[in-house]
């Protein structure tokens, strides 16, 4: 059956972010006062699986074997049918 | 009172995201196959607005002035307190 998860990659907690610095930055220059500002990068993957719980495993092995780098992300999956 | 604004920013239908291809064939010499694959950009912003729709109009303005490219990109605004 076919699965879609929802992979979510952000930067861990206290890891340097210099990307949303200057995005805030730029928000600032054009007036828009932010408290905070994070990013995350989102991978929605389409895929053949024979469960749900298959198409998550597929998923995080996608992760650590790509597209994380555990020592500075971490990683959510959301498989929806 | 202070609210975050998850703000998600893709490719419009149709554009083409050569990155997604790129990340597809990588998987794919991983051994990983899938049958598509799509990637969104997600800013959590936190900021003081005067009520929830009021948050949700300036993260919408953010996104219009700084954060897409409204010729290629869709935007979604989702606010929390």
């Amino acid at each position: 059956m076919k699965y879609t998860a929802k992979i979510t990659i952000a930067l861990k907690d206290g890891m340097l972010n210099p990307e949303a610095r200057a995005i805030q930055h730029a928000l600032a220059n054009l007036g828009f006062t932010t408290e905070s500002l994070s990013t995350a990068r989102v991978f929605f993957v389409t895929l053949e699986a024979a469960s749900a719980g298959a198409a998550q495993a597929e998923a995080e092995k996608m992760c650590e074997r790509l597209l994380a780098n555990p020592v500075i992300h971490r990683y959510e999956v959301e498989v929806a049918a």
